[in-house]
């Protein structure tokens, strides 16, 4: 990590990098610090990396996070500064001010999203640039860890989905709707199946998506209510993993009953899609070719791309301690690189008919891509 | 909320307040739209509300949210801005400077927390003034729905709580340690069974505490591994609702075994701190007066308040869409009016002995308080 710092730092001619944020919706200050925590905190990256943390958290940053230096808003009168001003926020960007006097940085780098209030209050004394974190970029490239965990992540999705199809198939199709003990199968209950299971794998499922019928032709619906049968229903499970968080990411879409004609020649045509896309990855490709290649054989069996209808959205993304990153397979997608981790999940959406989706998570490698992905793709349970 | 928005944007001499965020994140813009969301959308907040969100977005916002107006970044002509430029951040920025023109603002107001990106390229072209988010005042005071989905959150944790007590009254102490067939009776084992009954309510925990013996004396400590007999265990559950989005929060602490001594005086003086503050509340009354007079009882008891040990926490805090918000319990803490939600906590923490620990959530009122919790404090099972 350090060199990395020390070398971006010369580079932008600057002294100090500044996150301010919580580590639990700020991806890379837990990425560069391994300290999780829902309250706000700074990290300052030089040469080494220092913490600025409430006098509650001090024990706990100085045991858990991986920062060679642990300071205690308190030590620069905290307590003191609130009782004179009477105003948390600021209150805590004079300590801010201090810290950074104390430590020798002149010439800030921040990153776009740390909170205006508090770079205005900087800019009055430092030289603050506004730039890309750095960190974002080296979260794309996994290390053999972060690799581990993701696929650790993704056993237990695709345990999750096992238990979700398998209720599903063990249903009953009577009329339009799939029964289970004599009550309509919902959305709900499929949902819950998979939360608990994730739970007991030590993961948290941020959200699931099992749509049904029509409501599967919206990409980010949910879905709720009685699963349909004779329809395609879309489950798209994305968990992070409590201890590491990491993220995996995988869709299926099954049907229970009868296909119809048209559900099944959207399931190849996705089918066809997805492996076409998994062929094209490789370092050195870029995410705008893989994505333009399945465009293309979705061209070619019939479904043109539309603004409404048909494959709407981009070909995958990256995953990481975020289910959505860099890299974008899509039409401004960059050159992927070797130990990128990504989603392949082309899907076709018609609002009178539905939605069909299969999502597989691989690793670029520099010949190919290794799928993490081993859990079947069958329409028709 | 209109006219509020109005008398607001009056008094600050502007013309339109600017959210940029997800709101998942930011319970504001939740608050303010009822549109939760994972990716990064605007609010613009005038006389009417007005989202501006991706086309993958449009749809959904149109149906779930409260906005009076949904407008996408396609509109603005998001993705020929991105091919000429090749970066999504520059594209944003100039879409949304676009439509902030297009809708007549030229004095913006903005939270303290909007991206410092954004903020520095709109100070470009628009006087732009950082204030403190109107919205996390207004969220302070409950509406009867906002009590209502509160005190179901808080049923969930009781719920869970009770599965809790009862597997540790169900333990068998050998030595040290608490068994269970057989097996050493762990924190994460306990953390478990809560979850999945949270998870089955409808609810999900972000995070939980079972912390036992010396481990409950670091109030923010999770706990793990074996749970010991003779010592105190620290549970504190803070659950969300996945459905209504509002926390709840609540702590137990119990003893499996003998007390010691120690332990029972410590578990009668918070008992005795929190009664104190439970009867001091009522609107009208200061946080920081309902806090002094549990740090008095503490005193009188001989529980004298220490730098790193006794009652090293304020008293409480607010609850609502985020699990700690205004107002606060505690040196600093605002008046209580009627309708705010608040937790009343004290605690007593002794790195030798370990902690104690007593959480009720209760409704401000006219006369007092109105208690949500319901769950019995008894330390010995």
């Amino acid at each position: 990590m350090y060199p990395r710092i020390s070398g971006f730092l010369k580079e932008s001619n600057l002294n100090g990098f500044l996150f301010v944020g919580d580590s639990i919706s700020d991806a890379d200050i837990y990425y560069l610090t391994h300290f999780l925590a829902g309250d706000r905190f700074a990290l300052l990256a030089r040469e080494k990396t220092t913490l600025l943390v409430t006098s509650m958290e001090k024990g706990r940053a100085e045991k858990e996070s991986s920062a060679d230096e642990v300071i205690c808003t308190s030590e620069y009168g905290f307590a003191k500064k609130l009782a004179e001003c009477g105003k948390p926020d600021e209150a805590y960007l004079q300590v801010l001010q201090e810290f950074l006097h104390d430590h020798g940085v002149m010439r800030l780098g921040v990153p776009f999203r740390l909170p205006a209030g508090i770079f205005q209050h900087l800019c009055r004394d430092f030289e603050v640039k506004i730039l890309e974190s750095p960190a974002s970029r080296w979260r794309e490239v996994k290390t053999e860890a972060e690799k581990a965990a993701i696929q650790l992540t993704q056993k237990a999705c695709e345990r999750a989905m096992k238990q979700a199809t398998k209720l599903i198939a063990n249903s009953e199709p009577c009329g339009d709707i799939l029964y289970r003990h004599g009550q309509p199968l919902t959305s709900e209950q499929v949902r819950s199946l998979i939360e608990v299971s994730l739970l007991e794998d030590g993961c948290e499922a941020v959200d699931t998506i099992v749509a049904g019928g029509m409501s599967g032709a919206d990409p980010h619906a949910r879905g709720s209510g009685p699963l349909l049968a004779n329809a395609p229903i879309v489950i798209d499970i994305f968990p992070r993993s409590k201890s590491s968080r990491y993220f995996a990411d995988m869709t299926r879409t099954i049907l229970k009953g009868e296909a119809p004609l048209e559900v099944k020649e959207m399931y190849e045509a996705v089918l066809q899609a997805q492996a076409k896309g998994l062929l094209a990855i490789r370092a050195g490709v870029s995410g705008k070719e893989v994505h333009s290649q399945v465009v293309r054989v979705f061209h070619e069996l019939g479904f043109p791309e539309r603004k409404s209808s048909g494959f709407t959205h981009s070909t995958g993304h990256g995953v990481g301690l975020e289910v959505h990153e860099r890299p974008h397979l899509g039409e401004f997608g960059e050159t992927l690189q070797n130990n990128h981790v990504v989603t392949v999940e082309p899907g076709l959406y018609y609002p009178n008919i539905g939605g069909v989706r299969l999502e597989d998570l691989v690793v670029v490698t520099e010949t190919g891509c290794e799928n993490l992905t081993h859990f079947e793709k069958k329409l028709v349970l």
